[in-house]
């Protein structure tokens, strides 16, 4: 098995066109690649072996582009999709780029804004129904501030609900059967922006009229960035249902928003990650959110994307190597990993308030870093 | 009233046990204050101008103490309570300085420490009620991992919803009449906690056995850590009708927990803060959960308690100064922060797709940084 | 002296064209703002009040520019700093913008554009010194790296020193006079850049061919970005003699560049900040590297160069409060703050090792606490 | 040599007294291990297979232990180093955990508690001296501040400077032969740290009295905590001729103290470290400055050390097999990683201010993602 990590169309991968297609464009830097035509997207994953292609409505159909101009960028990348057996699994709204949205979509002071921002997501609906999307992703960039005084933050909570609630509607009445995931981002390019983390939108998704519609796509980059235990996340988000999409790739803590390669930071992190996602039955896409290094050519974008997928490919191996060592097993078994809620109540808890009693407890061996070790070493493949 | 800011029991200020009584002992360095009895706390917080005092059971009676021992404890400390005219608003508990909560309390390996853990807390839970207190926070200091090899984090979730499930079954059983608040953090002393962020609880709360009874306690040092917005925080929870309790402190995003003294470190976002919690009527206790530097004396504690409540003070009276100022107001009413989510759509918004249409919302004026500016000269002191 | 902060040359404040002339493009979003010429901006900085204008070869003069081009710009340029009686203090070259450094200028492994790069250089100082500069600014914002398996960071260094060799050789040959000033950055654009703080500068200078030409240019951002303490970055820098330049701006740790007008972040950090500056007898320009929120249009722009001279004045203003204030000197007394390090050796030192003596070392009063809540009210305007 | 990663003397594996005899006492808990006299330290590192053995003063002899005393534990533990063929490489001064410390050692304000410092730390070198070690390492925890109203930071580094200076004098006086190695590290146990960074100390060694004999003693942890790169630092440090001491451990940055098992966190990161040590020949001792996790008891600490030096090992292997991967080795060809400073003028310089020749340049060819992948794949043991 080792040496063949050859992404199939069961692996669900799928980039979204503005990943691949990154042109390493920077804060202080110029973009540094040419422009690729969604079509020519669509060729580059299928060369390197994706299944799926997700879009911003922008990334395929500019934003003043007229009817006829939509047409024909539609047919064109619908027939691209087909000879290069590519699928559409996700699709999302851009609510960032234009000067429009610079005080926000859903939450601008603006109620025009906010309106239009509004429209803009149900046609964004519509050209994602046309390829068959079943899950639509809401990242709310610009859904934040760089100084309080200018918003009271429970109205824009409560802003960015009635939006949510008007795209459920939406979905029934156009009966286009989406899934909504919402994603979360601390900061950049607010300075705070209103849901920092995926549990903000865990937090929302039971007061909204139709909680049953509304999921998270977390985001490695996103939860990173802040610090917290990308792992975590998604196993609460896991727990409660509402685990609809994930978006993958790697980042250091307390920087700028990297997107690198999957796995390229974090290693040991993404290794927990791809098992928590291959084990629990995820089902949803893969999706690599990340691009580029901007040193990059056309044919480095490539080298990028085969990364990505094979070192989830080589993590999961990683994963049915820990899960068949034995002596990993072995310290599962010791520390009771295997033990769940159910049986909660220990039989000496009602003594446990001795000194002694507590001691005993205490003296009970957590074979932690052994453990931690034996799973370095399976990532070195010296086990 | 400028230049009087004296504490007064309507402001609702309290301090823990263990925040005037913190003998400056940390990581590297032994304690550098005396023991201070529960009394003499209580005798300080008087003396200061403190309303209210909270304790973890262990704060009050030593984990080893004997019933009778515990019986003279609370004797005296009532008797010093009623002498000093000091409440007891909130209790908690202590589950995580014992060596048996090592691996976790509710969430531990051992099925027989998340047995203690829960035995321990309604005896907790029996003491605060003891003293009157109708605020029971839970901060799950253990409940984390340094590695993810050890536990399933979904399983981590199921155990910790269990016993505070089970924790409102007794609630109901004593007719204690609680409201639980559940206090997250990041990190620290594990490398990650399983409710990193005030919003995991949020999110957690509406899966719970009996979701009315159980809210948050946000804390200013714990959303700081992660570099988050702890007024957004709060106004989430306010939202959702879960702002039960709340710690005041101060703390630099990306640093070991501080605890500084209230408004020490950024002036600005505590200003915000203080203004959502008078503005919005929130009626708890204003709890400061800080400690003195540990180049202080007892002395010094003192400055430290008067310096948290005075600063409380200065910025409520900034928020005044800042809702009088014309120019201020009449920024807002430019900026149209008063236009609520009930005037969603605008009257433009269907023809905003055309170019000029989004070029003319673009232009409308934010004056952000004017606002911005007035709000520093606000607290400045120099409008 | 209260509510007059208005800017005077003699304060030496200086923006930068990029500053002023920021668009607001963004990593998600595209520019808002018109473009502004030189000498519009010239104008601009002219009605609110600066003293000087610092600008990269490129702000001034597109990087494409025919001679005849370049001859005209200079003009217009000279004329309307003339006319607004704007002074050049600093000039500076951009190595970053274009794709050919995306690798890197002085450090790129293409030794190619290492020497584009230092010629570009050459003939920015040329730029400069047509306009007066006397300081000149190196950030070296692609010096970095995504990956560490591109290069040994030990030839980056060596690489840089070559470069900085050259153009102080260059000075001197072409009499120009400047000193240079190192500008440091933990990360963004890249992952990592080589010289990540101020002190990897200063650690650098000495191993120069003329460590006498070259000091450093801390920026505020820089340092908070990686949770450092600028004013102690400073202190070092000036300890040494090497503060030859400094950006003022303000940012949070752990985040992407923010650029945040003056004082909006951290006023006590810039109190402090100022006051050392003030005190010291730091007589350079004092250079706003911030930009308006991307909220804003032209309007604004005047707003937020406005709020960063009138902050640092106020600023000033309080740093006089503080020094006049008599219970702060009297704690200053007290903890002998003043006393130097040529009294090294105290009386006792001899016998402290006996517990009895280190125990009485360790009673005597330092209250911090105290002094720091005064300096917070000095801040607040309500001392 | 796979699958056989076993310690050797050459290997030069030292811990300090204190890690392995750390009893994982934390903020917010008590100590869980039981306290591990020197000998039996010495004992357990020596079943381990570690090389050398480094203490702080009062690692061995308690601070207030009589000349008796003291006699008798170095007379103890030389012959139980002798027993079990361990080397003392370097020995520390505590100035850290005595209360008498909590305004800083070298930097107090009180001149008493500075001159007991500087007795103390002379003591320890006599302490050191007697068990051989050559390298004395400076890390001054307290040397900080939590408010700058305290304390002029340019007062403070002339102190540090003075005091080093001293120590100095007593080196060459007892002809002792010490070489200094200072440690550098942001915060915590102090808010800030006056030297932050290890390039902080890089720039103060220059203007000593001595600076040949003092160097710096850079910490993976310390510098991760400011998200900066160990290996850049490392690199600095170098090639400045000022590499005389390490502390190897693992840490996620933006947090506490973590003093994680070796490459347990950021195992790409650890392996251009061990990749920069062995290639550039490093010959000083391979310190691991870290603690076994919490859960641990005194099992769990052998498997702790045990895993540092392992994976130690592990990654110097993987640094060997990419150094002999052909298909690496092309790609470094390619880049021109290996053509040196030297070689600094490129032929096209001159005339790359043509727009064609910037392009020309920009198109050639950066293959790091490629690379990058390659060194994943090494490690992950799959090439």
């Amino acid at each position: 098995m080792s040496g063949d990590y050859q992404p199939l169309p069961e692996h669900k991968f799928s980039f979204g066109l503005w990943t691949v297609g990154n042109r390493g464009r920077d804060p202080f830097g110029d973009a540094v690649r040419p422009t690729l035509s969604p079509c020519e997207s669509a060729a580059l994953l299928a060369e390197v072996g994706a299944w799926g292609v997700n879009f911003h409505d922008n990334d395929l159909v500019p934003i003043d582009a007229t009817l006829q101009e939509r047409s024909k960028i539609v047919q064109d990348f619908r027939q691209a999709l087909k000879q290069y057996g590519i699928v559409v699994p996700m699709a999302t709204v851009n609510l960032f780029f234009d000067p429009v949205f610079r005080d926000g979509a859903f939450t601008a002071n603006d109620s025009d804004v906010r309106g239009y921002a509004l429209e803009k997501t149900k046609r964004a609906m519509d050209l994602g129904a046309e390829f068959g999307a079943k899950i639509f992703v809401l990242w709310g960039g610009r859904e934040g501030t760089e100084t309080d005084a200018c918003r009271r933050p429970e109205e824009a909570i409560k802003r960015f609900r009635h939006a949510v609630d008007a795209l459920c509607e939406y979905n029934v009445t156009q009966k286009y059967d989406y899934k909504f995931a919402l994603e979360a981002k601390p900061n950049e390019p607010r300075a705070h922006l209103y849901f920092p983390t995926t549990a903000s939108y865990l937090a929302l998704i039971p007061s909204l009229s139709h909680p049953e519609m509304v999921g998270v796509n977390p985001e490695v980059a996103h939860e990173h960035m802040a610090g917290l235990n990308m792992h975590h996340a998604v196993a609460q988000a896991w727990e409660a249902g509402k685990l609809f999409h994930i978006d993958l790739n790697d980042q250091a803590p307390g920087k700028y928003d990297q997107d690198l390669r999957f796995g390229s930071e974090n290693p040991k992190a993404m290794f927990f990650l791809v098992k928590f996602l291959e084990e629990r039955g995820y089902e949803g896409p893969r999706h690599f959110d990340a691009h580029a290094y901007r040193t990059e050519d056309c044919q480095g974008v490539k080298d990028f994307a085969r990364g990505c997928m094979r070192t989830y490919l080589i993590l999961k191996e990683k994963a049915n190597i820990w899960n068949a060592d034995p002596e990993i097993q072995a310290l599962l078994e010791e520390i009771g990993e295997r033990r769940g809620a159910n049986e909660y109540f220990g039989t000496t808890s009602a003594s446990a308030d001795r000194k002694s009693d507590r001691a005993t407890l205490a003296k009970r061996r957590l074979p932690y870093e052994r453990l931690d070790q034996f799973t370095m070493e399976v990532l070195f493949g010296v086990r």
